[in-house]
């Protein structure tokens, strides 16, 4: 039996498949006979010493946790200062997994974790307390450097493909009398992955979405609307997809002309589909409908891809392996070998290299046009989106979702803050 | 084989399986060797002489129907007056069925839809014109009467309870440090079938959504703060499910706000989510989400509920049956015979009894709070999400949904309008 604790924790906003990367990590932890924690909460959990003894959770409710939504353990938005800054806090940190016996922590999240996850590691090596720091890749938002994609990605980009491709069959029936212009709102503050994505539903020629805007293409409303109205004449009716992020040429967000901002001074996105569509009511005078479907695109488990769930899974298996093999400051990422067939593998990669960048959609990836994505960018996702993976239903037709005990480890230091 | 011709439209607002109904009637018709058109758009097809011969689709095309959203001839928002208002348009659509021998029209919608085919039976028997109507019931709202519920609200009931229970876990993993109220806008302008339907998600105690906002209940702003500030305390983070429809208690639309009219002088719905949600943020100073699905939570076909599926087969199959047999004016309800087991059957109703009518949710589904579902409700409910129906899928990850060849008949009339 290995000497030590592995603690798990999640972070940033959760996906369909960031529990499948927790179940997939305390099931290899238990394979190689190690206790895992999991903090709650993310890093305030173990700011907080509040612990979840994932032991007492059954072997189904772990396999489970693999097919079902949300983030079993809380996540957070919290982001640690530098080691200066926050030294305080790293100490404690170090104090809560001294006095549990950690010696591995995976952290499971986005670029901000990965930047907290190479502090710790650092400021462990530099205090001499023997821990390995590994970043586990997650985010809807595929903007993480390095590995090929992030988990989570894929399932909600196949939720937002296949939605935009149901929504379209609804225009079409409805356009001669009724709707003309569907707008539909994806996630993506500064990277169009989500939108591109939708790209996936036009197969045919004249096939929806007709129109994607993207946060790496300037909005320019006049042409926006000569767009739309080219589109309405030609099809009858037309699907317009905007990433949240889409910006005027000046930079500024273009949401922001009806929104605020939130508690980080971050601009309060969400809302940019209502404006446009009023936009398209106004300055054509066509019938608009409008959806924003904001956290059922990374919740959606029942429409997960598989490709997405196996990646999940393989990072949280790869990420205690390296962990147990002492590679500190690590993220497994996913390594495409080839498009056609679709091959990939699992390798370690600094997480110094990932901490705090962000990465968009390459130019090749978006057609002249600036509405629409080339073969190439196709020939990346196509295969993220591909296999479907549905959770087991319960006889009242919803999903058979998992609700772990979340057992709380006993407190062993004087309370946080 | 019999003589004449069988004309089906599609009218209203389409669903996820409103084609399982068209599949249903076009593969009956062919089993009693009855030749199938369709009028493109609803009557305005019919009207038009704008007709498609079903001949010319393959039987896998026509099986593949059932498994595809959205309206696959097109539907309209069109109303016929009155018998003396538009005589002049019921006397083209006898010409235009004259002129293609059609001798049983089948129109498939809601109950406006009803209101048209009892128009067209009488104007036609006023005449001698030998034609035999028959409503075919959709629509997601569930609000026709006498039919214990409509083929196409089951799956946008599926939807909008799955979604609910996903996002609520993805609500409950961030509400630590992020969003502590999600808002969830529903269809339903005056009848709360698909609010009452996210209550299906409440299994548990304080389980999501703990805020069902009903149009049969007038809006107390004060008192829904207060509800949703208790739950925010007591559980952490709070789920309200809101239906387009509600008002305040003088009759007003809530969204109207924020709203206009449309052009048929209804109140511009859709953004009464958004509303309450800035509600929330300013008077409680609480950080909220919100989505308005739109059009995805009656095209999902993805997660279409099996019951419905089967409920929409069904009655395109007796009205073929009904149509055939000469029994004009009807149409196929759905009849509970049993909760538990859930049985039904299929009946004839004179459309003469649904035509124009709304059913609003009884008194007894809405609980002593106002904010949730009572367990007749639930009985009532629960089946009609029961069971799942996947469409196939592509290698690439996307649904195979069909299109049609659409093949347009030759026009034998002279122009129409």
């Amino acid at each position: 039996m290995s000497k030590g604790t592995l603690l798990y924790a999640q972070s940033g906003g959760v996906t369909a498949v960031i529990n499948a990367t927790a179940s997939a990590v305390i099931q290899a932890a238990r394979g190689r006979k190690v206790k895992v924690l999991a903090a709650r909460n993310g890093i305030l959990g173990a700011l907080r010493e509040d612990l979840v003894d994932t032991s007492k959770e059954s072997p189904a409710a772990i396999r489970a946790l693999a097919h079902t939504p949300g983030g079993a353990f809380g996540s957070c938005r919290y982001k640690l200062k530098s080691l200066e800054e926050d030294q305080p806090k790293y100490q404690r940190l170090l104090d809560v997994f001294d006095a549990h016996d950690v010696r591995w922590f995976l952290y499971n999240g986005g670029n901000d974790s990965a930047d907290t996850a190479l502090k710790l590691s650092q400021m462990a090596a530099a205090t001499g307390y023997p821990l390995t720091c590994i970043g586990v890749p997650k985010t809807v938002d595929n903007d993480l450097v390095v590995t090929d994609c992030c988990p989570g990605f894929g399932s909600a980009a196949k939720y937002t493909a296949v939605s935009v491709a149901e929504a379209a069959l609804d225009v079409a029936a409805m356009a001669d009398t009724s709707t003309k212009v569907f707008v539909y709102e994806v996630m993506g503050r500064h990277a169009g992955w989500l939108a591109a994505a939708a790209g996936l539903a036009a197969t045919g020629k004249d096939a929806a979405p007709q129109v994607i805007l993207f946060p790496e293409v300037a909005y320019d409303e006049a042409k926006f609307l000569a767009r739309v109205q080219e589109v309405v004449k030609k099809v009858g009716w037309c699907v317009v997809v905007v990433s949240e992020g889409i910006r005027h040429p000046d930079g500024r967000f273009v949401a922001d002309a009806g929104g605020g901002k939130d508690a980080f001074g971050h601009s309060q996105l969400g809302g940019v589909g209502p404006l446009l569509a009023a936009t398209v009511k106004d300055k054509l005078g066509l019938k608009v409908h409008w959806t924003v479907p904001d956290y059922l695109q990374r919740s959606a488990r029942h429409l997960a891809s598989k490709t997405d769930l196996e990646h999940a899974m393989a990072v949280g298996q790869a990420a205690v392996d390296y962990a147990l093999e002492g590679r500190n400051g690590v993220m497994p990422v996913i390594v495409r070998t080839s498009h056609k067939p679709y091959r990939w593998k699992v390798e370690a990669a600094p997480v110094a290299r990932i901490a705090n960048r962000e990465k968009t959609m390459p130019k090749g990836f978006i057609d002249r046009s600036g509405y629409g994505i080339t073969a190439a960018c196709r020939q990346y996702l196509e295969p993220l989106v591909r296999g479907e993976a549905p959770p087991p239903y319960r006889p009242d037709g919803l999903p058979d979702y998992v609700r772990l005990k979340l057992t709380t480890v006993a407190k062993k230091l004087p309370a946080y803050g």
